[in-house]
This record gives structure tokens, C-alpha cells and sequence, in this order.
């Protein structure tokens, strides 16, 4: 919702269980709780040991699953599953997935989150190969390269294949009587295991083991393939060039509150980061309020190490849907709002504070700030939970060029001047690491930060494909 | 949403504008502000001067109007709308307002807010009198009267029939060239009047201004009838009879944060009552959360007063729509979660106050607190923000009968015990009065506490219909 | 289908059952027989003996019963139900019939084919009187005559009510105990009863009878009232001044070519209609096509008599449905044709008759005339089964009015030359009384001829509204 | 419709235009007069020189079109579009034609009316080498052959490609700048093309030359191939063993009655088979009906030969749509009908001849034959105007396995005896083909008859695929 004000899109998440007899309904709820993650489309395959059936369609998994489709799968006790972002075209149903090819010899089902950079280099080899691509999703490659390896045995065709991909991948894999799960070399996104009873589930975050009852277990490491099946599970490095990359802006925008990286709770990370971001740059105010969602927990954390009484000084419309008529522009000069409207009653004549999490083009932080002023804020000052995105990401967030960022072009006075601020401040790169706490080792403490410092983990080739790019 | 988990539920929102070119767009846009009131149905009639013309249906304004249909109505130059909220059964397209009559003599609008006590006997007199009824909306009630009462004159007619109802209403009444505006002498329902350019604005809650443009004027009175057409607005008393007893549920939950009623803003009266709840039933704990979206506000309050740190202990899906599908009883026992988590990363290991504003029949606290028990709370004290739900609402809040209130029937170490809290405590009258902090004179402070006390300021009949009684 | 090429509608087609375990299912299927007579809306109402319970939509009767809503209707012991004509403009579904009136002291259930000429005078009394109308149907206004009239006894408000009508009408009554079947003294629209086991029947048409697995068993009698009830069928007479004037378009161009009406077979007797059409107006040619669906039984007829062979000349789509996009002006100017075609294979090189029912207002012929030619017919000899139609109907079929209708302006000469033919003649007055052959006494033979001859059976207002100027 | 009563479904029909300004529009009318070739979906796939654009979708193709969609296909000036016929399982939207793949090097889209024989054995091959397919459509086939051909030059990619084809097909292929038509050496399936201004057009069937307002050139040749662009149109041979085959169903029951096939019209054929039918085996009978829509034609030839009348002693429902509710069990037994009934009026106390173009299974025969009866008719003799259907088709439609053909297992005689007919005939493999007349050499004239004689005119496998056991 919100990340559509922003131009801040996750391309999406991915969820699967291996035998449970309500493989099927657990998927369904597990990528109901990743739904953030994506609202485009969604898909779940389901394996009854014989045969791979599948559903998908346009739209949130509650309305693609909606009059008894469900029920169509209800005989499979593995499945995996997937929710897709909102792209700004249309179209799109070939492109959600699962993808799911029947072959004489059997079938197989991918589902993806990431952003592969070498994508259209494969697809282009493939293809002078003969192959024929019917999707434009770069998940479709990995299939094309297992099914043209050579190797009899799954596995190593799989694994040879994925070590011709690179870039940012969560992939789960599923024939009839088996589940593979690969995360990239740098681990750019999470994905986790978990137990539920007998069976075993995997997921883009741990609030769906939360959802669907199952109890954590840990994160796929990078580099790492594991192959579930009715034996147990089995795990191998697929790759010697380990380098622990996760993305931060899983930490600080994406992922849900109540979901745990690397054993750090999301929540409290972004408090932290409010925390941080007071100490790095308090300011003399009345209130301090969050842009909701995702900057609830960060701006609680600023009043809370500050002092200054957090208030609801925004407020997020919940019934903006699909088919909500825009406001003419007239009617918006007129001052007819949605989505969000500032709290007159707790706002006016106070100096405020405003707590985001980022800022990508600017126009919806300028837009923010002129709502405050207009709902009688004497002063606003906002504070940025992040440091400023400065670069673009290749891994499968959809920001944008450097042309649009505006951290790209601006210094922080010039962007402050732009949304119209009486003060402005990021958090800076340090109480980034810092304010999220990871444990790890170097410099990076396993984060990619490559939005903020242009210093990407990957090559990045000058055909790369960003996700906004595609549809 | 959360109230669907509470069976508490509002009956309905209005909105009105007269004299303004976009009069049916400025309708939808004050009518998806007050939104959280009701989702069953939707409507708007719009005048040109001339002729009345309406389009409603099934379903959020934004479904309603899909396809264009707001197109219909775009030469009205005032307009009054309505959302009315989801009933269990089905059906109900007739009940869906305004309702609008048209006449050889001239057309009639109207949407109600509230609920009259003396429906029933008024729709019997009129039915022995050869009225038919199409609806089974009390609301309909008052167009008979109107249309029986001999009066040449509308004003004179509508005043009549103000005065053989009872109970609650905030009535919009629109003919092609003018609008009245009336409350009912206890004033039990909000409805405020603001101005927005040349135009008058009427709306069940002031957040509708602020999403508009408008500008806030003044709260209707308790027994006022208002008349607004070309020459300006008129106000005149209906009723010798005042008593002012705003429902305190549209403080304690109903009403948006960002609304006032009265001057007053409800996030700060909602903050003040956890406050309040904080000095009366302390406790010693290390983490304040609050039941989403409502119970925020005062977990806030309670969370500064007490200096434990508020946290995201609960988070809700956003994604829950019509179409999604409910757990199984098999996996809902076996952990399956919707619509609301317990965050591990946040409650394990600690001591939780739990915030919530009210409690209904029992079943949602003692689900929440088992939730957070198993997400890892080593002791959950349940606090809330209201006194004791013991008595029905016969004004058009859909609570239930006595025999399903919690309150009606058990003690608070009763119910302590039914929902597996460690410690349970209510907010007293006199917090609850103080908290809010409403200026008026007198015991009550002009409030309705009806559902807390038993006493009603309307008298009851055998035969009232409760809202949820009808469909 | 067709009528819409001709701006010739139906109003509506009745059907009930009394007393048959599958109440709503037979009524299903009966007004799927019926549905040619309307296809705007379709409604069933049923009773268990306890409680009327209704359910209707905008669409087919399948479109508005998709989705398990007859289930809902499944414990109805009697039922009734009506499909609807389609109107220009959109909106309606109050309009969609059978209206339901529930009261204190019961339910009142009415369906209704026709058109009343005095329903505007009827409503502006009972509005003066402080009725509130919520359709713009004319079936309304019976329900108020009822409930005002003073009688207890609803067999006598009936009778009271139904002589204060004027017009066409076949009405089915129904209240949770008993159906009633009224017929106007004039007998306008077909209406015929049927036995299926031990349940009583009534529907429109008797094609309806055929579907169901029902025995015919009589037409209904002009002014005559029938009560049904679980004690078994009852006859009586509402009027003394009875004279059967059925309208002649329903032989000619309405019912189903399977339904008879006062015991003559629709199909035979359009096949009468080819013939003496034959014999009045031969003509030297190759090939007899019909104008489909309506006009092929004639055009047999009119081969059968001359011995010129029989055709498919025309060739009908049948897949125009609602959301088909019409051929913009240029196509339609370059040649797209939709909805019919000529064949050319047939017709090329060839003189040809082309039999049609009826011309409305010249343009559907001038095009399929032209149609002819371009197809490669080297004569186009138009005979049409039926007399001019000069006059508007005000009993329930949307003609048009004296302006649109080619005949009322032009004579037979006149239209030739505007529809392009090398030679038009229509069917005389006493050619289609005879060709009928409706044993009957009188000049008439129990037929109305007002469509043609300006004679109307019953008084005619001022402020008559036909059916296409309501909505 | 009756198509599906009797288990006889074709495959598809295509239909494509070259260069002319309004290409998708032209399309989807001339798909629309294709629509009785298959209702399950619907596409079309445009070129503006540049880059190939598709829709397609379930559904008719003005359902799959509804909402604008087909303005998104508005900048093409060629295009190719396909109908699908209806399978009994869900499903299939992959499955919906035109396929269209887009490459780094470029697009290419198909429209296959047919069925390979030889679908499976290439598929395996190709995915032996790695290839994936996504559809089960053996259309995907020749994709991937184009594809892997090595052939630079796309026309002889296709030429060799089609050389490895077996079985029955009319390809449509598209790419950004020319389009190519290929009919099988056998020409099972009919496919023709035209002129529109200076457009070229090409279809299944002539109507829809008609339709669009194109004039009619020539049949497509078996073993040809053309390429059009915008140089012109160019012919040639892709095959030497030439051996015209049309599928005699097409003439009988399949296409359109207003198409050509080699200059035949198809009602003529079929009223000329009619008349046949009647000199093999006349009866003394009172009326003469046909079963709707296909067997109208032979009825009336039937009747036209013999004297007896043609009368419309069977009426078929338009309105069984989609979303129709069958009748249960117990309402079948008490004589419900839909879809056909049996005209009283015009059957009671006639002996009957009954003319239908074929029997499949014999349980609708022998529905009707009973309808019949209990319509009154005192003998009902059944004349089929083609020879009894034995043998299973290959090569496109629909039929059955020899298990479930009537005549694959029964004599004349039992078939009587099963359907319940007084008398039954079937016409002669001679008098078919003699009443169709086709002017070619041969014993055959050009005609497949494998259904009704097993003699095949390809090569059938062990494997091969009829399309009903595809989904």
C-alpha cells in the first residue's frame, strides 16, 4: 500500500511445506502472511507423490483461491507457493507462479524471489539453443537450464545450473517426490526452515511459521541447496564463494514487524533505528509521529529514547482497494485527500516530529509534510530511519533509476528545501549497522547496503534487468 | 474488521454537501473516510435543482462506484451519502441508503444514522393505515411520516415526524432543492458541520472534513433541525426535551482517531483513558501492546504513563477480505492463525500488559491471550480502556443480548479466569468520564454509559429491534 | 434478439406453481421457457406456509440464479416468479419483479405481464393519500389498492382493487398461504393453468407447461379470479363486462412457436398466416427465406402454398450477447455485419422473397434488404404476415410511438421504395383474423387489432405511459 | 450447443488479416461468425511491424473482449486470432490460442485448427532435447520445431517444420512482418482466403468473409503454403504428396450453413443430402421435422423431395447458458426439459419424420424420439442424412472412442431398437457423396469418410492423441 506511494516494490515471497495432508490450505496461509510481500498474483503447486497439480491467477491469494479453487488441490501433501508484486502494467498471468512444467519424463515447479542480473545474457544463449521462452520472469531461465543440463539426476542438474545464475534468488524447486531450496551466494534475500510437526516448511520470513503454527528452525544459509523429500532433509553448499549479503531494506521497510533475520526481530531492529537516529539527531519538538505502517516502530523508538510523546499524527486509510477512483486534480488542489491524513486534533500548533523510513523520489514525503503544515503542525521536522537510497537495486526491489532517486542528485539541504522540512536528517550508514545489531563479522556485518553506497556484492552486467522493467 | 472479532458493530456513516459543482465526488471521497462505520453497503443521491438521482449497492464505496457508475451522478450540485455496515445475514440490497422516493409531487432522500426504539410500533400503525414497507430499515419509517402528515410544507411535516420517533438518529433528509439536517435530542449519535467554500458539508465524523478540504464549523445539536438550500443554512429546535448523551463508544472505539467530537480528539481521549487505566490498575511488566487497530491509542497512554515501553506485540493482516478462506477446526488446532499474530520476537521471554478498549462476549481476549502465551509471554495482564459491558445498545451499535455479554454474567475474576489472563482490570466510570474530559456539567457529563450502567436515556420498549436483529 | 432490431418488446412472462416439493426449481425452469418474453430481469418468490422468501436480479434467469441463490428458495413449498423485458436504459432492479411486501400481519408476493393505462392517475391519488412508491412499476400500484382497501378478507381486496385497474394485466398474487390469478376483463396476454401431479401450474405461456413436464388444462378466463390454496382451486369473476381481445402480436410474433393460445398452435398458425399471405400477394420468384427466428414458420408457409422452395437465405448469430462490441461506422460502412447475414450461396443470382412478421419502423428491413442484394439476389420481394402497424400499443408491448412507426406515416408504396424493395405487401386484417383462425364470434374474433386498426378495447389517457418511457 | 448433446465438437477455427488499418476489429468479427467452431476461448494476436501484442482468454470472444481489451490490440495492422473449442475439464487458459512466444531475435504466434497424429512421439523427442513446453496444445509443437530447425530463414524453418507434421491442420503463424498459412497435404480441415480492399483475409470458413465484408478468393490448397507480407502474397508446396481429403462432417454437421467449401455451399449440400436421404428410404408420414440448428436444412430438403410438410416440431432454447442448473435426477423423471422440447401443437396424433445429420452415441436420439412421443406423435421415424459414425476421428473433432460409437458396435436394427424409433435410416455413403457433389475425380471426390468407413487417409499411431483426452 504504502510502498506504492513510494515506488518501493518487493517482487516477492515464497512459501512451501513437504508432507503434511493439508499441504495445500498451509501454503494458502503461510503466503497469506507474506501478502506484503506481493499482491500481483499468487500460485501454489501441489505434489500428491504422481503428479504436480497447480492454481494461480491475478490478484491477492484470497482472491485467486476464492469459489472452491482451493479444493482443487486438495490431494497433495507437499506444496509450494508464491506471491508477486504489483507491477504497474497489467497482464501478467503467464508471469505468476509457481511456473509449472509437465514434461513426458515428469514435472517441475519453481517459485522465486530475487532478480537474476545475468538473466537476459542466459535467455539470449537459450534461445539461439532453440529454446522457447513463454514467460519474460527471469525464473523461467532456471528451468530452461536444468532441462538442457545433460545430468540424469535432478540434483546435479540443479546444481550445475545455479551456478551458471547470478544476481539475488530464494528458489523453491519441487517434482513429484521432491523439494529443493537454494538461496543465492550472498543471501540477498531471507529464507528460513521450519518444523510443523512431521513436516517440514520453508518461507520468505518467519511470520508465517508464526501464521500457520510451525516452529522456526533457522535460515537457508547462502549458497546452500536443500533437498526435501520422505527420507528428511539433505543439505549442500552449492557454491565455494560465500559472501553473506542480506538486504537491509528487509530490516528497515519490507519484511513484517513480527518476523525474525538472522535471529534479529524486525520490530525491534527499526526501534533500534529510531533510537539511533535520536541520538544522531535530536531536535527540540512536541510530538513525534510515524508514517504508518512500516515507520510505526522506528518513530516509537525515537520517542521513546527522546521523550517527546508519540502520537498518531497520521492516519492510513485501510479501504483504499483496486477500484478506487482517483481525486480529479482539481479536487486535490481543493485539498480532497486519501490514503493517509494528518490528525488535526494532535498536530495542530505543535512542533512535530516525522519519523520515515526512506525516501525514494521525494513527492511523497513533500505531500506528507504539507499535510501536517495544512492540519496546523507549526514546525516539521522529519527524520529518516535509513541513510539516503542514492543508487539503484538489481536484486529484486523495484526502486527506480538514478535519474528518479532523488538522494541520487540532492544533497540532504537541497532535498530538505524540495519536501519542505524544517529540518531533515538520515540515519547515517554506521547506525544503520549498528542500530540493527547483527552479529556478524567485517565491516558490512553481512548487509548489502548497496542502495545507499553503490558497492554491490554481484557484478552488475549493462543489460540488467531491473524488476519495473519487465512486466 | 477487528470489530467482526468483537461483535461490535456500527450501524452506519452519512455525509451531505449542498452547493458545490462536484458535489457527488466530494460525497464519495467524505464517505471513504468514514468507511470503518460500515462496509455492507454503500450509497449517494444527488440533486441537479430539479431531479434526484441515486446509484448504491453492495460492498465498499469503491466497489459500489466502480465502472463509472459515479459518472451517473456528476450534474448533481449536492449530494448526501451513506455507508452502512455488514450484517451476518446476506441479502440487503433494499436496507442499502439513501433510501429515495420519488413522487408525482417531488422526490425524497434520506440516510440514517442510529436506531429508533419505537420502529417497530410506528411501522404497525402505519401498516394498519395501508403503508407498505419495502425495506426493513427503521429509516423508512420516517419517509412514511413525512408523506402522512397532512403538512403542505416539508419543514413543517419533517419537524412533525422528528417528534413521534425515539431512540437514536443523525438524519440527512434531501428533496431537489433542499437538505435537512436532524439529531436526536439526546444528541446519541455524532454529526458535525463544516464548510467548504461556498459549500456546506454535514458529517457523522470530522475526519471527513479534514479528507475534503473542509473546514470544521460546529457539532449538530441534541433536538436541531437544520434546513440548508440556496439562501444559506437555518436552524431551528424540533424538541423542547435536551439531553445531551453522546454514545461513549464512539470515544472508546468507533470513532477514528483523527476525528473530534465535541472539540474533542479521539487518539487523545483513547491515549487519556489508557492513561487513566494506567494510574487505576498499574502493573509491573516489561512490555505494553496494544490490540490493533483501535486499542493503540490508549496502549500508548498506558505505555507513557507507567514508562514501560510500548511495543508491536500484535499484528494484524491487512489482507483478510471477503473471499478469504477460514482455517479448518483441524488447523486451527493445529495453530492456524488469520487476521491477527503475537510477535515472538517481542513477547518471548516477557512479562506483556496487554491493552484492548473493550470486551463483548469473552471469545477474542481469551483467543488473543493464549496467542500470546504461545508466542513465549511468561505473563499477559489484561487492561481495558472501558468499564464492563453489561447492557444491550438499543441506538445502533450491534453488542448482542445480555445472555452473550461477558460482563452480564460474570464477575471481572470471572472473566479473568475465562480469557487465562494473569491479571484483568477495567477502566471505572469516573476514569472513563475523566479520561475523555468532556467539559459538560453534570454526572454523566453528557455521555450515554448506557451500555455500561443499564441506564437508558430513551425509554425502551418490549418490542425494539436491536440492529442485528433485523436483515 | 431480433426484437431489438426491431424496437418490438415483450413486457414480461408469469409463472407459479402451487404445492410441489420443488417449487423454486420448477419456476426455474418454467421462466427459462419464458424467457424470449424478457430478458432484463428475472425474480422467484416462494412460500413454506410460514414465510415469503424472495430472490432476484438484473439478467437471465441462469445469470441471476448462478451461485447456489436458488438453494436458497429450496424449502418453498408454491412459487412465483417473472422474467423481465429488457429496457434501454440500465439500473432496474427494483424494478425486477415478483415484488415482495412484507408486513406485521403477513406477505404479500406479485408478479405481473402487462400494462395498466390508468397507473398514473391510480398513483397520484394514493401518493396524495400518503403512499410512498419505490418502483416506477406499475405492479406497485395494485399492491397499495390492496392494502388500503379496508377489506379483511384479501379475496375482497383483490376484487376491489383489481376494478379500479384499467389495461392489461395477468397478475399472480401470492401470500404464504394462497396464489391468486387475475386476468383483465379484455384478456389482453395469454395466461393459461396446468396440473403436474397434484400441483397447480400457471404460466404465460402454455411452452412453459411442455418444459416442466405439466398438463395443460385451460386458458385463464378474461376477468376471471382464480384462488389457489392447499384445499385446491377456485374460480371467480371480478367483472361483468367481459371481452376477450387477446393481443394478435403474441400469435404473430411473441410466444414461442410451441405454446398455444385458446387452444391454436403459435407455429401453425404463423404457417396459416405464410399462406394466405401467399395468396394475397404472389409473387414470381426462386427462393423464400425467412427472417429469423421469428418469421421462418411463415416463410414455410408462404413456400409450402406457391410451391417456390424454402430457403435459408438469412442466417442469424447466435453468439451477440450483452458484451459484444458493435462494428464502429467505418466497419459497418466497409461491410462488418453481426447479429445476421445473408447467404450467398443461396440467394445469389436469384430472385427472392423475403417473409418477415412485421415492419416497425423500416429500418431493420431497408438493411436486410439491402443485405440481399449485396449477397447477389437479383429481386427482393418483401411480404410481411401481418397488417401495418400504424398504431402504438398500450398493453405491455414497447413499439413505439405514431412518429417512430413507418406505417402510421407512409404508405405501403412509400415504405417500399424506403426499405428498397422491388416489391412489399403486407398481410390484410382479415387475412390474419383468418389465417389465425380463432373460432371465436364477432368481427374481431376475440382479438386486439388496435396496433393496426387504431381501435383500442379499453379507454385510453392522456398520461398513459408505454412501457419504453418508464424506467 | 447441440454440439454438446451429441459429443461431436470441433476443434477451433482461425481467422487472420493482413495489412489493414483496423486488423483486430476486423478480427474479432470475423472470429465472432467462427464462434460455433469453439466456445471454450478466445484470442487474437496483433503486428504493427514492430512487435507482436496478444489477448486471449476463456470464454466467448465477446466475453474474452469485454472491458476494452480489444482497443489494447488497436495499433496492429495484421492479425491472428483463433476460437477454442469447449473441453469437458476447467482449466486451459495456457491452452487458449493465438501461442505466442517472444525471443531476443523475435516473436512468433500460432493458430492451429487440426490434430497432429504424430503430437506425441515429436514432443518427446523435443523435450528429450531439452525442450520445455508449457501448453497441451500440439500446436507448441511446430514452435519448437521452427525454433530448433537451424534454418536462418524463417519460411524455410516452417517448411521443414511442417514436414515432420502427421494429421489434419490449418496454421495460422505470425511474426512482426509477415504472416503464413499452411493447410495439411491432405486439406482435411477447410480454409480460404480473401480480399478486403487491399487487405488480404483468411478463415476457416467463408462466412466470415461475409461477416467483414471480404470477398472471397480461393480455398487454400492441401500441402500449401502461403506467405503474405507487405509485398504481396506468395504460394508454395511444402509437401509432393498432395491428396485432397476435406472432412465430410464439415459439410454435414460443422460448418456454417452459409459457408463454401470448394465452392459448395454448405446449406445446399446439406438440403441436397435431405433429399437423398428421402429417395433411399421414404416413409409414408403426416409431418417432416429437423433437430435444431444443424439438421434444419436436410429436414426441409427432406420435405421438400417427399411433399410431406416441414414443420418446426422441435424447438430448441437460446438461453442455456453458462451458468444454467441442470435439472436433478427426480425433476428429469417428472419430465423437465430444457434445451429441446418437443412442439405439441404441431406432433400430436402425426406420424413423424425426424431428420437429424447424425448419431454418435444414440442417447440423445433416443431423448428425442421419446420427447416425441410423449408430444402425441403416433410414429416417429428417424432419418439421418450421413452414413452411421463407426470409427473415431483423429483429426480434430471431437468424437469418441469406437467403445462409445453406436454404430461401431450395433446394426441398424439394434440402433432402432435402443433409440425407440418406429423406423430408422441413415443415408448412404454414396448418396452422401453425391449429395454434397463435390465435382472431384476419385472415389472419394476429395472426401474424408474414415469415420464412417475406417479407412484413414494418414498414418495412426499407437499414440496418438484425440483432443478430447488432452486437457
Amino acid at each position: 500500500m504504502l510502498a506504492e506511494l513510494k515506488g518501493l516494490n518487493e517482487e516477492c515471497g515464497v512459501f512451501g511445506v513437504w508432507g503434511h495432508t493439508e499441504a495445500a490450505q498451509i501454503t494458502y496461509y503461510g503466503l497469506h502472511s507474506l501478502q506484503h510481500r506481493g499482491q500481483e498474483g499468487a500460485g501454489i503447486v501441489t505434489t500428491n507423490g504422481e503428479k504436480l497439480t497447480g492454481a494461480k491467477g491475478l490478484g491477492l491469494i484470497s482472491e485467486v483461491f476464492a469459489n472452491g479453487r482451493l479444493h482443487d488441490l486438495s490431494d497433495g501433501k507437499s506444496a509450494i507457493g508464491h506471491v508477486r508484486y504489483a507491477t504497474a502494467g497489467g497482464g501478467g498471468y503467464e508471469n505468476v507462479q509457481p511456473l509449472l512444467f509437465n514434461s513426458h519424463s515428469g514435472g517441475l515447479a519453481l517459485a522465486h524471489n530475487g532478480n537474476l542480473v545475468n538473466a537476459t545474457q542466459l535467455k539470449h544463449q537459450l534461445e539461439s539453443q532453440g529454446s522457447i521462452f513463454q514467460t519474460t520472469s527471469d525464473t523461467e531461465v532456471l528451468a530452461h537450464l536444468i532441462r538442457r543440463s545433460g545430468y540424469k539426476d535432478l540434483k546435479e542438474a540443479v546444481k550445475n545450473a545455479l551456478t551458471m545464475l547470478k544476481g539475488a534468488y530464494a528458489f523453491l524447486i519441487m517434482t513429484e517426490n521432491e523439494m529443493m531450496v537454494a538461496l543465492d551466494p550472498n543471501g540477498l534475500r531471507p529464507l528460513s526452515i521450519g518444523v510443523l510437526g512431521d513436516a517440514y516448511v520453508v518461507a520468505s520470513e518467519t511470520c508465517a511459521f508464526d501464521v500457520v503454527g510451525a516452529r522456526y528452525e533457522r535460515d537457508v544459509q547462502p549458497g546452500e541447496l536443500l533437498i526435501i523429500n520422505d527420507e528428511g532433509i539433505h543439505s549442500e553448499r552449492f557454491s565455494m564463494n560465500i559472501n553473506r549479503a542480506i538486504c537491509s531494506m528487509e530490516y528497515i521497510y519490507f519484511s513484517r514487524p513480527d518476523s525474525n533475520i538472522d535471529g534479529i526481530n524486525v520490530h525491534t531492529a527499526r526501534k533500534n533505528l529510531g533510537k539511533r537516529l535520536a541520538v544522531e539527531s535530536e531536535v527540540d519538538a512536541d510530538v513525534v509521529t510515524g508514517v504508518p505502517d512500516s515507520s510505526i516502530s522506528a518513530a516509537i523508538g525515537f520517542a521513546e529514547l527522546t521523550g517527546i510523546p508519540y502520537e498518531l499524527g497520521l492516519i492510513k486509510n485501510r479501504y483504499v482497494g483496486r477500484t478506487f477512483i482517483q481525486p480529479s486534480q482539481s479536487l486535490r488542489e481543493q485539498g480532497v485527500k486519501m490514503k493517509l491524513s494528518a490528525v488535526r486534533g494532535v498536530v495542530e500548533g505543535k512542533r512535530v516530529v516525522m519519523v520515515d523510513d526512506s525516501i525514494v523520489r521525494g513527492t511523497t514525503s513533500r505531500r506528507i509534510v504539507n499535510m501536517l503544515r495544512e492540519a496546523g503542525a507549526t514546525e516539521v521536522h522529519v527524520r529518516i530511519s535509513s541513510p539516503p537510497i542514492a543508487n539503484p537495486c538489481f536484486y529484486g526491489i523495484d526502486t527506480s533509476t538514478h535519474e528518479e532517486l532523488i538522494a541520487s542528485n540532492h544533497s540532504v539541504e537541497e532535498i530538505r528545501q524540495i519536501i519542505g522540512a524544517d529540518s531533515l536528517a538520515f540515519l547515517s550508514v554506521e547506525g544503520l549497522l549498528e542500530g540493527i545489531g547483527r552479529p556478524y563479522e567485517g565491516e558490512l556485518k553481512g548487509q548489502c547496503l548497496a542502495c545507499f553506497t553503490g558497492r554491490y556484492p554481484t557484478e552488475i552486467y549493462a543489460d540488467t534487468v531491473m524488476p519495473h522493467e519487465k512486466a
